[in-house]
């Protein structure tokens, strides 16, 4: 990887931090933004300088692409600081590799490593402040590229932004999770591009999440968009089943995004020597065993809440609660993570990068 | 409908029209505006005071979730000028109640029918000089409404800005296309979102059309994503066959776009005493046709060339040039549905609207 020099990258300091504004014990995830953002235009082919400059509103076309035929792409990643000062960074090549592959999967140019790279070190240690000590507490990183030609024909755009914003979050406490599984609704096809962090993959998913709300389900589990059947991954999760001592979660596909948090709990589980099994799930599995007892825990692996354990499923009209336990997965893999993520634990894996 | 009166929307002119430096005889589809647009802000659960000011770029936060999740949604209409100089638009009720259909399913809140009408009228009133005289002239109208809500967490907006913009378009001779039958990419799932105009669909059809145009094919057609089996649909038209003298195309479904062209030249053909069949249609019974010279033409069926025919298509390794017919149904339908448009021949069914 080519270093480019941070005086490639053109900085407009802020004047003043709005850092003491901020009500770090009160944070509402994804509303409040760092001192400053990163971003870099695609003009006449090529990449531009990048920029780093104060948080503040763009300026941008009615015609712009991205509004009309949502060609726009993004990652979630999160920075962690240690009891030493010191920030972290989570298997960030692999968001930088993903949000490529995304990319390429809507037509837009792939933004080059060196400056994925510069930019988002520069940047977060400009705004480092911003990352608070303590287990849970976190950065979370929105690098994300849209269309901004101002062309409104139905072909991918000449011209792009990437631009990279942070928002501080707090380690939270959420309840448990209450899902229904998807029998209508789907989030995405065979062929299509839900394996991609594509903005329209997301949007689509918002109306039949309202529906499982007001029924008292925060969220779905979606399942294959052909037969409903198997069941793939939650709208911004991958998903863990444990029946008996065995983890089961679906293999990825073209309609399955390859979540660093499920590739993390696999291997995390793997060095535990627990039992994983990647394969197909199928809803009639999951009934039978919350029926029979053998179902201990669902839980939900992404960047946002690491791991997100599930008190209840709903299908075709069945409830199933499941079990408190003592000795619950979901807990243990979270807590490894978390450790290595904060820098409180060995790295075997090499996953942590400072920042 | 309640009228809304032109004193409710806040209107400010542009200073000096641009009309003058536009080459209407050498437009590109989408890439000129003309002089005022039309917004309207959700803000605190209500659409606000709609406004016309002149055409100029927006100021969004890059937090604003359109540019993450894709929440956005748009239409395609288009106004025609008769020789008297009286400007038309044709079927806008349709378009109109189908933004609120799109809307809904991407949780958009709906937009109100009289903010609709009188801004479109009102604003195609004050931009009427950029509707050329012509058969084949037109005005491209552009609705759409976005996600403006500046907070990235993965839900539905509180805010949003609907929009209205126009941009000339020209009565352009293009050749017959080249289509490729998709086999491996898709376009849509069951249960998913692609009755709907939402932004997320198009981009997700670019990559394939990129791999497409470089094999020589401008589009695509879909097929269902479950078996590539049948045809349903082009990125920015629905499709019709032409096998002996029936004309037959795909039902709507959740997959299929309803189109305002396709529903037209269902009626057409059938107040010409055409047959029609509208069922599912097979790969293979388009090949066979094909083969056995039975399939006369394949046409498109949109809003931005009323009527594409279609040269050739491939699918599996074989490719079908289809005859040149002196009796085109398509050419003829087009001409009939263009007459009703510009104002030249009765309209029985009440498809035009004097703005
Ligand atoms: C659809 C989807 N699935 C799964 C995940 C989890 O991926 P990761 O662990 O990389 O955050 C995400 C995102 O964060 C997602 O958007
Ligand atoms: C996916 C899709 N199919 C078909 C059509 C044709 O619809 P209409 O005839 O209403 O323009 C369009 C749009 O214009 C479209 O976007």
């Amino acid at each position: 990887m080519t270093k480019i020099s941070t005086n490639e990258i053109d900085i407009v300091k802020s004047e003043k931090s709005r850092i003491n504004d901020v009500d770090f014990d009160n944070l509402v995830f994804g509303r409040t933004f760092t001192d400053h953002m990163f971003y870099c235009d695609y003009v006449d082919g090529e990449w531009q300088q990048p920029k780093i400059v104060p948080y503040q509103p763009i300026t941008i076309e009615p015609s712009a692409r991205v509004f009309h035929y949502g060609q726009a792409v993004f990652e979630g990643m999160k920075g962690y600081k240690d009891d030493n000062g010191d920030a972290w960074l989570f298997r960030p090549n692999d968001n930088f590799e993903r949000i490529n592959k995304s990319a390429a999967r809507l037509a837009i140019p792939e933004f080059p490593k060196e400056y994925f790279f510069e930019g988002l070190t520069t940047l977060l240690n400009m705004d480092k402040a911003w990352i608070k000590k303590g287990k849970g507490n976190s950065l979370y990183i929105r690098p994300f590229v849209f269309a901004t030609e101002p062309a409104i024909s139905a072909s991918p755009a000449n011209n792009y932004r990437f631009m990279i914003i942070c928002s501080p979050a707090k380690a939270y406490y959420t309840a448990k999770l209450r899902v229904l599984f998807a029998e209508k609704y789907s989030r995405s096809a065979n062929g299509g591009v839900g394996f991609a962090k594509a903005a329209g993959n997301y949007a689509a998913q918002f109306y039949p999440t309202n529906l499982a709300n007001k029924k008292g389900y925060q969220q779905i589990i979606w399942t294959d968009a052909n037969t409903h059947e198997y069941l793939e991954e939650a709208g911004t999760m991958n998903i863990f089943f444990r029946v008996n001592d065995t983890l089961i979660t679906a293999p990825t596909s073209d309609r399955i995004l390859d979540g660093i948090t499920r590739k993390s709990v696999i291997q995390v589980a793997e060095d535990h020597n627990l039992k994983v099994e990647v394969r197909p799930v199928s809803v009639k599995e999951i009934k039978e065993a919350a029926a029979n007892g053998s179902l201990k825990e669902i839980f939900g692996a992404g960047t946002a809440a690491v791991i997100s354990p599930i008190a209840a499923f709903e299908h075709g009209g069945d409830v199933f609660e499941l079990p408190e336990l003592d000795n619950s997965y979901a807990l243990q893999i979270k807590d490894h993570i978390l450790n290595i993520q904060h820098n409180l634990s060995e790295d075997k894996h090499g996953w942590r990068f400072k920042v």
